[in-house]
């Protein structure tokens, strides 16, 4: 098969994988090292964890102009970090405040933002749900007495922290010291809350997603909520807006949504499933993320930033 | 001015920036320190550095479903990395070889990879232009004696490199020792040689840009090429491909190429230019995007990886 560039480097984890037979009539060749997503194949069942459907956002944008159905499925964040956004995010979708509101926003290699597009329109501005929060910014990270310890892999984080880690499949960056400071990170597809600029000014209301490079500055200066982990294709993909900071400039140009659901409230989803982040089948496949001795690879990098180990996510076959 | 999320973070430099007046009737109030675009609005003429014709490549899509023109211009890399495969691309677009071909695959998140569809099938494939060179693996990378010095700020690399600093506008990763090797990073926007399994195998008749987060492993494993300095929207907003690797399964799905010429060859094309980067501002912009003390941060940093400071680039005004 004629292979085109970095062809056994798979985000998508959708090759398939065979495991040659225990035993054979004669000596098999050297298996080539195995590239993540075959690691990431051969895992078994038990290091796969079910994500709740009350952990999912649901998010359906109108169909494309040939009736394409266009599902967005976002993984929230889970406690203890950006619980207090996560609350208010579960109180708008259940009063469907997102219905009839629209992508707003599409800035190339940066972020797709969607709301209200009125938000800024007193006199036309929806209604918030009355029950929503207004969270410090101290709540963008937890000290070493709120957040559990760690799990699986630490990863030197180079530049943003001290190190990176994980904790029930998500990525954590941790800070210097004996206590140290821990927050969710920015990667691509990362979801998290637009605010003005006092940093307690979002509420959940306004949403926005990575579509470039992972923004790291952004982390600890607004809060990361969660990640889409289906349909990103969708976001990605839409026209760039014309405006400044790629707002569109005319309301026809902005993707209608046509409705938010928890996943709880959403009949016949599929069941997701993460690697576990404390399996060894997670550790094998980040350690070969940051060591590609897959054929296609002469020159291993000998590490891997945190956003290009992302933690494998997969329909529950 | 309701601000949305990041709103400080231009990656366009788009934002308009007035300093203020030298001198005012009455004390100024102190100045918000400044963003890193206002940094680059208030760059002297000076510090830019125009970018020769020949070393762009213009390559035309077919037009829109509503007609748009889609040009994207990508900018080739300086002497002295990846010379032999610029010489080949330079022959590829004198042939025309890439008119008629297309964008055969669009993988979220990775990179979108354009050239001859039949380029697998000896039968219907294009013929290569007969003098193109085949460039051994050891020209990923320049060791010291055949690369120059690196100019302007150094930055911690982190994880794939020892330092990362930068050449005439470009991105640098160093290894370690006193006789390091450099070579050009692949960033969001990075242009890179598609290859078969064999390091030697990419002419650079298959070309790739990268449409999502920086993927550093393939460093030192294909060859950087350029970037795309303008149009980058019309490749990451593509539908992505269905098929394995993100390549499409049917070849109406593929976006036609209308012509790829040298910038040389293009009449009536605009003037880019790019920030020094070895001048102050440039040292300025870079410091500012690892320290962002404009308003809307609470948190500097305190560092930034060399993909997340791209070196500005502007039609001269």
């Amino acid at each position: 098969m004629w292979i085109r560039p970095a062809a056994s480097l798979i985000l998508a984890l959708a090759l398939p994988f065979a495991l040659p037979p225990a035993a054979l009539a004669k000596p098999a060749e050297p298996a080539a090292p195995p590239s993540p997503s075959e690691i990431v194949a051969a895992a078994p069942v038990g290091d796969w964890v079910a994500i709740a459907p009350a952990q999912l956002l649901v998010m359906d944008l109108a169909p494309t102009a040939d009736g394409a159905a266009r599902q967005v499925v976002i993984q929230l964040l889970p406690a203890p970090w950006s619980q207090g956004w996560i609350g208010n995010i579960r109180k708008l979708a259940e009063a469907h405040f997102w219905d009839g509101t629209a992508i707003n926003r599409v800035q190339d290699g940066y972020v797709v933002q969607w709301g209200d597009p009125d938000a800024e329109d007193k006199a036309k501005a929806r209604a918030l749900p009355p029950t929503l929060l207004s969270i410090p910014q101290g709540a963008y990270t937890l000290t070493a007495g709120a957040a559990p310890a760690l799990e699986g892999p630490r990863l030197a984080d180079g530049i943003y922290a001290a190190v990176a880690g994980f904790y029930q499949g998500w990525p954590i960056a941790m800070g210097p010291g004996d206590t140290p400071e821990t927050w969710p990170v920015h990667c691509y597809g990362t979801v998290g809350v637009g605010r003005d600029m006092p940093p307690d000014s979002g509420t959940g209301a306004e949403l926005y997603a990575v579509i470039g490079d992972a923004p790291r500055q952004l982390d600890r200066n607004i809060a990361v909520v969660g990640r889409v982990i289906s349909g990103m294709e969708w976001l990605s993909s839409l026209p760039r807006g014309k405006g400044d900071m790629g707002f569109y400039r005319k309301p026809e140009e902005r993707t209608p949504i046509l409705s938010v659901r928890l996943g709880s409230d959403v009949p016949g989803l599929p069941t997701w499933q993460y690697l576990s982040t404390a399996s060894a089948s997670f550790a094998r496949y980040v350690d070969a993320r940051a060591n590609r001795r897959d054929p296609f690879y002469v020159r291993p990098a000998g590490g891997v930033d945190i956003c290009n180990a992302p933690v494998p996510i997969r329909i529950k076959p």
